[in-house]
Formats: C-alpha cells, structure tokens, sequence
C-alpha cells in the first residue's frame, strides 16, 4: 500500500526517527565494556520520568505484562490476598494472572467505562481488619475502554484505613504520557512497557518500585529467577543485567529518554491532554458519538474508544481503514467487541498525524453506511487546536 | 518536534520504507563484481516506465537540472537555436541555462498558470524555414505554479510542420507520477529525478533519449565530461558508470523500480489522479481559494499551488505550518513568491497523508487570519475520496 502505515492503535506506539535510527545499529557483545556507560544512566533517568527519588527503576528484556508478573511474585507470598478492580480487558488480565501464579485475588467488578471505584476499595481494605490484603492493584489506564482511573484517591483509602497493603499500579499506557507521580502518590509498584509513551518497539518492560516494596521483597519467598527483581536491581547496579539484553533496544532506549528529558515530563502531559482533547471534540462534537469512558473525569489521554450507533458493526470499520486506507485502529476487545474502534493518541504525535487518523477513521465509517458528516472530525480537532494553541 | 514530519513540498517526496531500508546498506566497492547486476536490470526496467521501447534510459549522479544540461549538451552544438516556453520558475531556469551553455534560446513568455502554448510553438516553428531551431524545449510540468502541459500537442506542432528539432521536456515531476509517453508521443530527450515520482532522495538525474536523439549526438561537438551521455550509455552497457555512483542509492533505487513496476505505472497515474483531485477539491470547494493554474486543462497532478487570498501573506502561512504544525509545504518562486503556497501530492502518499497536510495547511491559514472554515478541506477531500474509491 502506498504512503506512511498510520499507527493507531494505543500502542506500539510510532518510533521517532532518532529512535529507530539508534535501533539499527552493529549488534555488540552485551558484557562490553561500554555497557555501564550506557545502563548506568537509564538507572537514573528513569526515576526523573517515574518521578520517584527514592525508588528504583529496573527493566526486563519482556512486554509489560512481564512486568505484572515481576511486581507480584517478588514482593509477595504464595496465596497471598490482592484487591483489584476490573473494567476491561487488561485489569481483569492482570487479576486473571494473580489466580494463575497461586495469589488469591479479589475482584472488584466495574461497568466497562468506568474504572477504579475508591469507594469500593474501601469497602474492602476497611473490613480487612487483619491485613491479609497484601496488594492493591490499580490499572492507571485501561486500554481497552480508554478510562483513566485516579490512583491518588486509592492512595487516599489506604492512607485513611492505614492500611498496609502495598499499591500497585499498571501504568502501561499512561506513564510517560500523562500525569503520574511516583512518590508523590506513594505508588509501591508500578509496570510500564517501551511501546506506548517510552515511544519504542516493543521488547522491554519497565518497573518502578518503592523502598518499602524492596523490603517486602526480602521477605518474599515466590520462587523467581528471570523476574527476579532483586537480581535484577543488584546486576543493574554494576552496569548489566542477568542475562542477554537486547543492546540494540537499550540503545534506542537511551535516545527515547533523552527525547523524553528534552521535551519535560510536564510538557509530555500537556502535549498528549491537548491532541487527545481535539481527538475527543471530533469524536462527540464532530461526529456525535460517545466515547466508551462514561463520565469527562474517566477520559483517557491515550486512547479514545469510540461507541459505534446502534446496529452497526466496528469490525468492518476498523477492516476497511486498515485495507483502504493503510490506517490500523484499535479494535475493541472481549465484551466491547464490534461495539467500539479505539484511536490511540499517545507517544511521538502531532495534529497532523491525528487527522489523518480522525479524518480516515471517518472515511470508513462512511464507507460502512455509519451517518457521520465528512469533514466533521477535523472541524471539530482543528476548532480546538487553534483555538488552545498551549505553548505553541 | 513531535511526530512524523508531514513533507508536502513538491519533491524530495516522501521515500517508502522499504526503500530506505535498501539504502540503509554497507557501503560497497562500486567495481565489485556484483555492480552490473544491479545496473543492468535497472538500464532495462526505466524503459518500462518512461515508456519506450527504441530509446535508452540513462542515469547521471546529479539532480535532475544535471540532466538538462546532459540532453543539450549531448545533442546540440554551440549556439544552436532552441525554442521551449516560459511560465514559471523551471521552465525559466532550464531556457536560462540554454543562455548560459551558449545555446541560444528562443524563450516565448506566458502567463504563470498557464503552460506551453501550442500555437505559439507552431508560430515560432512554421517561421523557422531553414530549420535553425534544433531542439524545442516543453516542461511538462511546472513545479512552480503546479501547470501540467501538453507534450502531445508540441509533438503535433512539430510533426504537422515536419520540423526536424528535437523534442526535450522537463519530466522531473511528472514521470513516474502521471502520464508520460516517451515512445508514442515521440519525445526524444526526457528528464527526471530521483525525488519525486520514483520516491528516492534527491542524487540521480534520469535522463531518456530516443534513437534520433542518440544520432545527433554523432554530429555534436560540444565539449562534454561528466554529463557526455555516448560515454555513459556505453559504460552502463557494461554494467558500471564511468565514475564513482552513490551505490547506496542505486541499491534503493532497485527497490523504488519494483514497488512502480508492481504497482503499475497507469495505477500510479490513476492514483496520482485521485489524490491530486480530492486535495484541488479541498482547496477550490473547501476553502473556496484558487488554484495558480487558471483553467482545469493546465491542472497539474502532482503539485497544487494555492493562492492566498488578495491581502493575504502566504510566507507566514508556510512558517506557521513548519514551526508548529511538523508541515512543510512549498513556497512561491519569483513571480508568485508570497501570493501562493504549494502542496505537493506525488510520489509514496495515500489520503491520511493529505487528509494531514490539507488540515495542517488550513489550521496554520487560520492561524495566520486567512477566513476558511475549519474542517471544510477536509470535508472536501473525505466527499471525493469515499464517492470515488477508484479501484480499491
């Protein structure tokens, strides 16, 4: 097909230029010299995108779902109990892989569009007289229905209850894309990966971890080798990891980083706040169709699932942008299927490449006999990209 | 900046991945014994799409305007007579070199937004008894105010006259983008480039001479090296140039050759058509303004040049689009500069590409008080595409 593929989906994310041109490089010898000179940094540098000074931030050659799995099993216990709410397709996984490693979860059901329920959370960890809830999990950013949850107001219950539990967070699709605070939240865990807002392939997953989460891993007795966090933290100290990194990744990991430091965190949030709300004005006042998020505070700004009406099918939307337009967007998954297509705002983007992605998906909508005026989409986003220029 | 830099100036065109990925190569002796294979294939596979079957395709490391210089110098002989038509900044340029070589151009002068006047050519050419004008000069299309010319026509004007000049046009951007036929319209030097229609960077003029051409170069005694098309045929022949090539390139320009020949050089005119039309539909019925070519028979398909309106600055419209929007569109030369600004749509490029130009080009109009309304380029273009899908 002719002409850019435009990524749309709420990751992999688009790879800047200088990022894949620091990917294609010789392959070297993982335990070279040089590889301090490269890991060493990254160490530190991530905690200024986690924004912990305390903490720790560790990677692992995996996706982010690794990632899960390495929080669990180094700072809990076999049959341990954990709390999480579930409202679509990767906040239920997480709690599906809590049951799988032998944890006993505790799942909080959620209405799809909507997201962590605070209140519910008290429910829970406030009739927890005896603290047998060793974990909290939170998904900042539920990919599949493109809700935000507030992980400050967890922190609150667990505050309020002086409850004990350690918080964990699925930051996948929101760190290093919108607001999150590390320390300032007293998040004890929280997993991203290098495809969404770290603006990589995907291959590695990234873990921040707290000083109390470290010493809950001392008395961890989970049998764990490649996610071994203590491990890895002790290896990545001395410049390398425990086994075979891929150098070329980490290379492209640095330059992402130092795009990442230049740009600030805070303009990074901004910047995704300004395009996903242009994207939202021509989702509801452009075409006039819901989002899958219920209410403004559930909004995602880094993905937007878009409710197709009544009787139509996204499933050929969704076809027909990939096939006719060279346009992947996110399909909707498990029980949202064939009722929404997700477009993905988040990463390396401007209003151009939106347009092509607004302005397509609204091709073929038409295409598929769903009644959207043409234009209305890039009326609506261009209405409010020129009317909030932000710091342009 | 973030994001994908939106190139929309009328060549260097966008280059395809795959195309970088070829010239992303090791770098390599250009005597290595493997070279002729490269070349050899590719001598044969440009008749394929400049269309002739007699003549010869050739290929200097140059830029297209190199080129020129190699079909004048090649043919004519010092202060030859040569006849071609001016309206716009390279169909000026190329007449100037003419000047400059030595050659003595005959330069008829028309309106820019018009293009090559047939009748003024046979006016010229019906008074040349003594068939002193060798070489009659056509830019098929000028980059400058985006006017598409009639080749066929001039071909006609010779032909009726039976005047003996030689046929040259200015393909640079129109080969490999719209329709171009060497052999059946009977031209007898082309020339082209590499960053445009065949979506390479800039680095290798193209240059096509017909059997007639190659006869008048017996008779030529103008000092030629590095542009002497004999030397370059022959050594191409054997599979090598006669001096160092940019193998790289030629590495990219093999995979260039097969993404053309497989999409089929009428498919790409065909597709050319389409997205040219859907982006002048976005400029006349959306935004309301016009086109620099004054009537649809001079509309060119792989540029637009749009004229601001009368008041109206386009050089702010062009940096408001660079600096805040990640788009580069083209400016006006000369005679237009300031009164037009120009979106090329040639080359890798399908409607979410142009769907960002056509709405970056508006946000950065209203950015700079030119009345349109947001979102109409875009409606537009949408009602052309999804009422025309052409043949996907």
């Amino acid at each position: 097909m002719s002409g850019y593929h435009f990524l749309f989906v709420p990751g992999p994310s688009n790879v800047p230029a200088a990022v894949q041109q620091a990917i294609h490089c010789p392959m070297e010898d993982h335990r070279n010299p040089t590889i301090p000179d490269l890991i060493m940094p990254i160490n530190e540098d991530l905690k200024k995108i986690l924004l912990t000074k305390t903490g720790r931030v560790v990677f692992f050659p995996s996706s982010g779902t690794g990632c899960w799995e390495a929080a669990l099993q180094s700072t809990l216990n076999m049959g341990d109990k954990v709390l999480g709410a579930s409202f679509g397709q990767f906040s239920m996984l997480w709690l599906d892989m809590c049951k799988r490693l032998g944890f006993e979860p505790i799942t909080m059901e959620e209405e799809w569009g909507t997201g962590a329920n605070p209140e519910n959370y008290h429910k829970h960890l406030s009739a927890d007289k005896n603290h047998e809830i060793k974990a909290v999990l939170v998904c900042q950013n539920e990919t599949a229905t493109g809700v935000r949850s507030d992980v400050k107001a967890i922190r609150k219950v667990l505050d309020d209850l002086n409850h004990p539990a350690l918080l964990m967070v699925d930051g996948v699709s929101s760190v290093a894309s919108y607001e999150f605070k590390m320390e300032e939240w007293g998040v004890d865990c929280v997993v991203s990966g290098s495809q969404k807002g770290f603006m990589l392939p995907a291959g590695l997953g990234i873990l921040g971890v707290s000083q109390k989460a470290i010493e809950k891993m001392k008395e961890s007795t989970y049998p764990t080798c490649y996610f071994d966090v203590v491990d890895m933290m002790a290896k990545l100290d001395g410049g390398y990891l425990p086994y075979t990194p891929p150098v070329n990744l980490l290379r492209g990991f640095r330059v992402a980083i130092d795009l990442i430091l230049k740009e600030g965190i805070e303009n990074i949030w901004k910047r995704h706040h300004r395009l996903a709300e242009g994207t939202r004005q021509a989702i509801t006042n452009g075409w006039g169709l819901n989002l899958c998020a219920k209410e403004e505070k559930w909004y995602s700004d880094t993905v937007s699932a878009i409710v197709v009406p009544d009787g139509a099918d996204a499933v050929p939307v969704i076809s027909t942008a990939f096939h006719k337009y060279n346009l992947a967007l996110g399909a909707g998954l498990a029980k949202v299927a064939g009722k929404v297509f997700r477009i993905g705002h988040l990463g390396d983007l401007n209003e151009c490449m939106l347009f092509g992605a607004i302005s397509g998906a609204e091709m073929a909508m038409i295409d598929n006999g769903i009644k959207v005026e043409p234009g209305s989409g890039a009326a609506a986003a261009s209405k409010y990209w020129t009317e909030n220029p932000g710091d342009k």
